[in-house]
């Protein structure tokens, strides 16, 4: 089949720009000698993640523990959830998946860690854990390095649960002296940091300048967007997904709409001008959006579209567009080569 | 089950409200002697439809033919989808689907025009068609009375088509006097407008001061949100969709971090400050998000919670959130009455 006899909206996945994607990225950490771990929130495709694993990674990290049963259901052996996991029914499910996969996890206080220290105990499991910290994302993670070694020392006291080291989400200039502090605060315990875990596309080709880091987790870095575009991490050209969409109404002489809005493209600005890049009509702004409507503004282009032309978006944030479809399409020059289903999109938490 | 044993974060549709956000709309449209054509973008879910359709409504309204296509398997027998459906395999896939219910349609150009009425006439079918105008949404919708009455003029005279009627979104001020002049434009050509279709939940209570109208589309009176108590539309009483988070993270004294993100809530601010209301905590602002994660500052709340405690999130706009769930679980007081698939999430275009 080809590309242009599917109906749009549709997201379609260019194989060889994400096969190129994989390589470009195990190849760059391979060379500084740091691990792999790729994100798979981002495509939530089991056989992506596999490709990745094949290529060198040396395990992936998911963002929610449906996610992970997903991927460890689809063969996948070495998972990081890098979530504070935190309720019964969520925690029985947490060691289920343990006795299955080697699994690590993140914690940033006592009560996470109390809580998975009694479902590994009772269930005569060891769970690897890894201390969140917090250096500007101002998310979850611990503030200081006193803190993280509190809890480093809270593990090891804890039954059911091993330290194994520190994460952090995004990588930047406080990352590796809070990782020197904490370490130096751990020496004295005779307390070894194996794992440095830190992630985001948008700063991985400065990973090597960190000499701390000891794997990386990139998500977005698989598909690209306007988003990683503009950060300098990836090129327009590297871009895997796209959204193909029709103009479905000309209503002025500026005006276009496309079928595809805000359940389609998700509204993720991210900083950013309208609300994707229209391929054919880089000039075009798609500045407002309806659910099923992207609304187009073609005044600065010299030739505009007719009506039932079909476009390429390359949309703000790949992640949540991803999350919007119940399946991609693999492409390759501009034949369908597989339809993939994004089989941990929707799952539990 | 109890709420309370659900693993958050999950999406709650309240029974109670639910059914009385059903009554109070279809009992002031039925006063007014409105037709109700509710919009299921909102909730996706055939049961839903079937209890909308049983309360009095005439038929659903749907946006995308895949919705459509779910809501007919349903047996739901009357749909109208407000879109212009344009392309080969669409075609065949509407008139297939016109066998079956009572379809009607909208287009604003004649080649949306062309291509419905070839694809009816090849199957010996008549579509009944709304042209759709704008006076104001910058959306969809021719721009003039004239081009209205131009379009309802070609209908006639296409084979395979009927011209049924107007229909525009949202209400506003302009919408009487475009009907009034298309009407007389019509006059001379003996050309009835027996359906005039307006949407909107914001200002469906203002219905009846435009006699113009002849059915009325709204879609987010089912559930409420943030923006639907803001506009005065519902009041937070009568938001039937909550959704469910616990704090899984206190990384600062001010700072608490729920497990719901832009994956859960989307990122549709729609004017509104923060994403979404904690009924808990009202002076708490969730000011940003990740995917999975929901950044909330809660300083200027005098009691703060703790990590494991649950708050209930209304959202600021529920369309996009039963568009990221799988399943919304119906309750009524503190039990689970019954789980929905969002049958119709996902579907095609």
């Amino acid at each position: 089949m080809e590309i242009s006899q599917l109906e749009t909206p549709v997201a379609i996945v260019d194989l060889d720009r994400l096969e190129a994607n994989i390589t470009r990225l195990q190849n760059y950490l391979d060379e500084h000698g740091i691990a792999n771990r790729p994100h798979i929130k981002t495509h939530k495709i089991p056989e992506i993640a596999h490709l990745q694993l094949r290529a060198g990674a040396i395990g992936i990290t998911c963002q929610k523990l449906g996610e992970a049963e997903v991927m460890a259901q689809a063969g996948i052996e070495d998972i990081f959830l890098p979530y504070n996991i935190i309720g019964q029914s969520k925690l029985a499910h947490l060691v289920r998946l343990a006795r299955r996969v080697r699994l690590s996890l993140t914690a940033d206080s006592e009560f996470t860690l109390r809580g998975l220290s009694a479902a590994a105990y009772r269930e005569r499991l060891e769970l690897e854990l890894l201390v969140e910290f917090d250096t500007g994302g101002q998310r979850c993670g611990v503030q200081s390095p006193q803190e993280a070694a509190g809890l480093a020392r809270l593990i090891t006291r804890l039954p059911g649960l091993r330290f194994a080291g520190l994460m952090t989400y995004p990588l930047n200039d406080r990352t590796g002296l809070f990782v020197r502090e904490t370490k130096a605060l751990l020496q004295g315990d005779g307390l070894a940091v194996e794992r440095v875990s830190v992630g985001g596309t948008p700063c991985m080709w400065e990973a090597h300048h960190h000499p701390e880091i000891s794997e990386y987790r990139a998500g977005m870095y698989i598909y690209g967007d306007r988003y990683t575009v503009q950060s300098g991490a990836v090129t327009l050209e590297d871009c895997a997904l796209q959204v193909i969409c029709t103009v479905v109404s000309r209503p002025t002489a500026d005006r276009g709409i496309l079928d595809g809005g805000s359940k389609t493209f998700s509204s993720d600005l991210l900083g950013l001008d309208g609300h994707g890049l229209i391929l054919e009509y880089p000039e075009a702004r798609i500045y407002s959006q309806s659910e099923e409507h992207g609304h187009v503004d073609f005044s600065r282009c010299e030739r505009r579209p007719e009506i039932g032309e079909r476009v390429t978006v390359i949309p703000n944030h790949c992640c949540v567009v991803s999350n919007l479809f119940n399946q991609m399409v693999g492409v390759r020059g501009d034949q369908v080569e597989v339809i993939w289903p994004v089989a941990a999109r929707g799952a539990l938490q």
